[in-house]
């Protein structure tokens, strides 16, 4: 290609300071380095943690700034050493790397791979980032970045994916799809015939229900204060959906006595500390398993009555669903290729990057489950 | 025998009032009805749950008690219907009942059988117990008593061990190393060549390091705030021993440098809810298992900062080690026979049962693991 080697003026979606709205701008795309990968973008999606980090004045020492996760995409170039991908592969960004090197990455029970922790905060590698604009050396969230015509990303963090695979759709499995589908498959590992229920209905939420059904749980519940999400969840496999906010009666009163006893499978995908202890409550006392998918934030405090671990309950957390990233990412998209299971309702606005505020709103507002940006 | 179908006149440790020693009492004890089967105890075990509630004045209402669920004795007979066990039978008491009908006894993933919560407390049957002292009802702690010549129990609570088993050994199956056994076995899963440490050296702590020890981990830490007790953890598996009290920073973090991450596989057997939190915090923060075995008090809120949540730890309860009672526990007991693993050091006292009240306070002051006693 006629760019390889050469730095690549391209657009971007720039956030220059927390709260307030992105700004398309020409950015610089220098080369990849060592062990990194020059990606043309194809498609991003928009996660929950990108909105989240928006409005977050912590965000403001990284800023400029180049947000998104999710994506697929064609590699450019490489650098020296990488061997997985080459120029003209179609490859999907992973939300988290796998080294396969590291004590995490050898160890069978964990998928998070110490580069995590290792690398500096939202750049590619210490200190010498590969985006410039307007002089500015750019930050990549989360190492990422992929509200952007092109980026660089490490090759731990990338991963190729079948030719034929419709990158404007695979893009969600990067991390929202993954992480809640995941939570099923592999956190709670959902049994056949089993009973679950998520609290939540966003695009993480609904993946967990894709999940729940492949895993061939005999009863979804649905659980979401906004019933205007129901529609969805039963489209995408739940067999019922309540409101809490219909019952004069606490929501894991109302699930224990309909279940009797209690949900086998429970999901927190809200992100709010207090749904923990609900959806703990909601489990089956005795043997339920109640799975965090949603991100609480580090500093609060649970406050759990010891009672609901008296008999045989399990509270535990998951963390992109449990994927050994590089690994099996590329079979999740395989997967969907084969129709083992379908995420195109999940994706219900696409727009041009340069609609990115735009999109940030649907989400917000709650009007969208998932917005596909093309740059 | 000659007291089949006769009320059979025996002595007991009977608890008049909780705070006051027991005493030696003349107690009449009716034959079984349907489905009840009469025991002779041949030994009984003190388990901390019973120590727990000695003084606890909740009880009162229950008084005269008699305390004691841990046992092994012979069948003297037994009531209409009953055919799992007969005349002559050697048997074990067991901590819980299993039915083997409910929908409990039905799933695979649950050993808490409905009847425990079916039943009234303290009593074999609604209103009307078996055994009698001074003309007035005794009632039998968690529906068993085992601090009796002779006792009456439901089918469901006991079970058959072989012929050639020393029933002055076995009884402490029943409950207490069963449950921290099974803590490793069942609960935690621990696996071959993992790490492992365990909050609390009592019987149950102890023995949820046999069960480490069996399940083949590598590493087990043994954590107690009374260095006397880690002889005993040595002799029975643990590889290392640790006082919090011999560092200035709080022990998780002792473990988390110690252990490169934390320990996979954390037990809390203390019983305090502070601890609860301080296992968690102990696990491997990726992919660590936390459970706990000890009986929180059911009103106690457990306040766990959610950062421990914040990437992959699981926390869980366990009750009885998550054995199926009626069938696992004998199963236990041919293990202990086949040398599979080595319970004897935990019995450190053997007394006659009419020392009862010393062997209370043998257990409260920490001088003794467990002491057996022989009517």
């Amino acid at each position: 290609m006629g760019t390889k080697g050469k730095v690549i003026k391209c657009k971007a979606a720039v956030l220059w300071k927390p709260g307030t709205p992105m700004q398309m701008e020409e950015i610089e795309v220098a080369p990849p380095k060592a062990t990194e990968v020059r990606v043309k973008i194809v498609a991003a999606g928009i996660c929950g943690t990108d909105i989240g980090s928006l409005d977050n004045k912590e965000l403001a020492q990284y800023c400029p700034i180049i947000m998104g996760h999710e994506g697929t995409g064609i590699v450019e170039s490489v650098g020296e050493g990488v061997n997985t991908v080459k120029t003209g592969d179609k490859v999907i960004i992973l939300g988290m790397p796998q080294c396969g090197k590291c004590n995490t990455c050898l160890n069978p029970k964990n998928n998070i791979c110490e580069e995590i922790r290792l690398s500096p905060t939202h750049l590619v590698s210490e200190g010498n980032n590969r985006i410039t604009c307007k002089g500015k050396m750019v930050c990549q969230y989360i190492a990422r970045g992929t509200l952007s015509e092109y980026m660089v990303i490490k090759e731990i963090s990338v991963a190729k994916v079948d030719e034929g695979v419709p990158l404007e759709k695979a893009c969600i499995i990067s991390c929202g799809f993954a992480t809640g589908f995941g939570a099923a498959i592999n956190s709670a590992k959902v049994t056949p015939g089993s009973s679950c229920a998520v609290f939540g209905l966003g695009g993480v939420g609904l993946s967990v229900i894709i999940g729940c059904k492949a895993a061939g749980a005999a009863r979804i519940i649905a659980v979401d204060v906004n019933k205007d999400k129901f529609k969805k969840a039963k489209e995408l496999g739940a067999t019922e959906c309540i409101n809490p906010l219909d019952y004069s009666k606490p929501i894991q009163d109302v699930l224990f006595d309909m279940m009797n006893g209690g949900v086998d499978f429970c999901f927190e995908v809200t992100g709010l500390p207090e749904t923990v202890a609900t959806a703990l409550a909601s489990c089956h006392r005795d043997h339920g398993v109640c799975v965090i998918v949603g991100a609480i934030a580090s500093w609060v405090q649970l406050n759990i009555s010891s009672e609901l671990f008296f008999s045989g309950r399990t509270l535990k957390s998951s963390v992109l669903g449990g994927w050994k990233t590089k690994d099996d990412i590329p079979k999740l998209v395989s997967d969907y290729m084969a129709k083992k299971f379908n995420l195109d309702p999940l994706i219900t606005h696409t727009l041009t990057l340069d609609k990115v505020n735009e999109a940030v709103q649907l989400m917000k507002t709650g009007q969208c489950i998932r917005c596909v940006l093309l740059p």
